[in-house]
């Protein structure tokens, strides 16, 4: 299928509509809360951080999202309302409760979610002070405010729509997400808000949001922490007008398709994204066993901080990317692996039939100074193909990170 | 048991020679040639790296511990001889016979360690030159030598040993050992090399090995990257005279507690030379149901490179710590959970209770400016006490690792 992706966003399905304002906890006038909308009832469900320790709105959404429909996501930047006890919980529910009073909604059908600073008590009166602003402010451009107002360190909003067609009817899903940032000095996570107006039951919803996330934002990492607030949601609310999808037909297909292509392009996004980065690093383990090995490899060369630090220095270090193959915990033969880096400039083998392939030091450097770049290894043991996707580790990693105390 | 540790190494234990001389694998005369020889044969034992990727060395040497018994191990540092093919383990091979030649061994009696560059075939003509010196070099003194010509990127040569009693007789065990480190631009590898006088059965020998290995070289982590090369041999040539222990008795137990501080002080060196780094960091994980929750707890948290970044910064970032804690895998209440941060300067106590204490910044940083610091996490849920070590993640760090190429 060919897709074409717009720079719009959570509003571009029928019947969506947002806002974002600055309600003053990230202060400077910054936009910090968000809200999505939809105008009439929606299948939903979530996808929460495996963490065992969850932040309270998660506790909250899993709560809220029993019932498998909901109509609005609060959401605020500036405090991940985490490790903060029955307060933390009291205030999630209350973030919920404002939007459902000021919409005349249900607050069950209110999902909240946040992100920011851990431990630090979340300031629910500037919060109670606002919603009336902005629920007055959902509007179909809406997308940017909103998109604006969950960033913490992101250098740019991460917005994306997709247009196609389910039974001959145009569909449509938006997303917006954050990445991995510090507006203070420790939080990070990852926020996917994703809306449309596919008429598609609940349990087949969750489960094409299970399987895109599989693909796409599992497989990405910028640090290897896992946040504690990490948090996916769907809210498909029908008004495409197709006959409901309940069965895996070829409609579902198609729907989880966009869904995982979508998904993929903002997942990429987030990583190009991480922290202090340059370049986005995608690692293809091709010929494997099964998916998950393919996982295991390609997720222990974008963790590892050597083979990060050489892709900012442009080097082709190929010892370092089978030494993490190594340590992976997956099972290979060296002797079948062939090992490529490469980018839009090409493509270089640097790694054959158990030994090194001579190649020009020069070269592989001019390839890797592209902001995408990627590393392939061909197993030549299976049928299967995995990508997931990281970034390099700067300077900036380290001062964004370790310099606010100095 | 209090023990007097001295800043000898290697040759403190009767019967042991060493030397280091330069062969010319690094250049500019550096040493990078090292080797260590008992006067009679020795039991031995060796722990080698879970990498799939086992560098030829490592290959060759657990072929000549087949017989539990050496004589002598010679070391280069500068190249690794890993992902060198056949022509790397004939190159191995032959440091073993090149000693043995020269000084009226078994060939098999010599065990052999490489660390530098993956991935480029030795220089193995100069070392075949330089054998000869190195032989006659060898000397009392020469535990100096051996483990500067060990080094790559450390900073300071890590050698130590430790006098004890064992059936009231006077008995020796000496260390040297090297961290992770960059010479070349793809290398870091843990060496550690034991000698002793103390007369053990080989099995016990390899079994003390082993058990101290587990609670200091493997509860350290520099940068989470398992090296191809890392190695750590014994050999116990018996000439402090005691009658042989061949029984869990308490001279096994002696024996175990002494080579366990050892190896602990030796491996908490190799953390604070890591690269990059300003300071030791020591998380506890205190009153764990098991050694192995411990295990999985602390290491989670000393290899959290954001946990890293904010100790660089001095900064007491508690929501680290605990995020670091909730992805570890492990299970824990987290309203029982104590977390103090310390130093020599100071101690105080970030969370408890299941919410956050208040503490003054200034103090923290205060405390975290120490160059050995601590992370101590009380979970009250068991009797098991585990500590880890590892470093700060600095702009030296990407320096090291990340600048070579521009």
């Amino acid at each position: 299928m060919n897709l074409k992706f717009i720079k719009e966003g959570i509003t571009s399905p029928k019947g969506f509509m947002s806002s974002g304002i600055s309600c003053g906890i990230k202060g400077k006038n910054l936009k910090d809360l968000a809200l999505v909308m939809s105008a009439s009832p929606c299948n939903s469900a979530g996808v929460f951080t495996k963490n065992k320790i969850k932040a309270a709105p998660i506790l909250v959404t899993q709560n809220h999202l029993k019932s498998k429909t909901a109509r609005a996501i609060i959401a605020n930047s500036g405090n991940a309302n985490t490790c903060t006890g029955k307060k933390g919980i009291e205030d999630a529910e209350k973030m919920c409760s404002l939007v459902a009073k000021e919409s005349g909604i249900e607050k069950d059908d209110v999902l909240v979610a946040s992100t920011g600073i851990i431990g630090v008590k979340l300031d629910i009166d500037s919060i109670e002070n606002s919603v009336p602003h902005l629920v007055k402010k959902l509007d179909k451009e809406g997308y940017k405010d909103a998109s604006e107002a969950i960033m913490t360190t992101d250098t740019f909003p991460k917005t994306l729509s997709v247009k196609f067609e389910i039974q001959g009817k145009p569909a449509v899903i938006g997303v917006m997400a954050k990445g991995s940032g510090m507006i203070h000095p420790n939080m990070g996570t990852m926020l996917s808000f994703i809306t449309t107006d596919v008429n598609i039951s609940s349990d087949l919803l969750e489960k094409a949001l299970r399987e895109s996330v599989r693909i796409s934002y599992n497989r990405i990492s910028v640090d290897g922490d896992t946040s504690t607030n990490d948090t996916v949601l769907i809210m498909a609310n029908g008004l495409s007008g197709n006959e409901m999808i309940e069965k895996e037909n070829e409609d579902y297909r198609i729907f989880l398709e966009v869904l995982e292509k979508l998904n993929v392009k903002i997942a990429k996004m987030i990583a190009k994204d991480g922290e202090g980065a340059t370049k986005l690093i995608e690692c293809r383990a091709l010929n494997v066993p099964s998916e998950r090995d393919g996982e295991i490899f390609a997720k222990s060369i974008i963790c590892s901080n050597l083979v990060k630090t050489a892709f900012f220095g442009c080097s082709a270090n190929w010892g370092r990317i089978l030494d993490a193959v190594g340590y992976s915990g997956g099972d290979f033969d060296i002797n079948k692996l062939q090992v490529c880096i490469g980018s839009s400039k090409g493509n270089i083998m640097v790694f054959k039939n158990g030994e090194p392939v001579k190649f020009s030091a020069g070269e592989a450097k001019d390839i890797l100074s592209e902001d995408e770049v990627y590393i392939s290894l061909d197993f030549n043991s299976g049928s299967h193909n995995v990508r997931c996707w990281g970034c390099d580790l700067t300077y900036d990693y380290i001062k964004i990170n370790g310099d606010y105390m100095s």
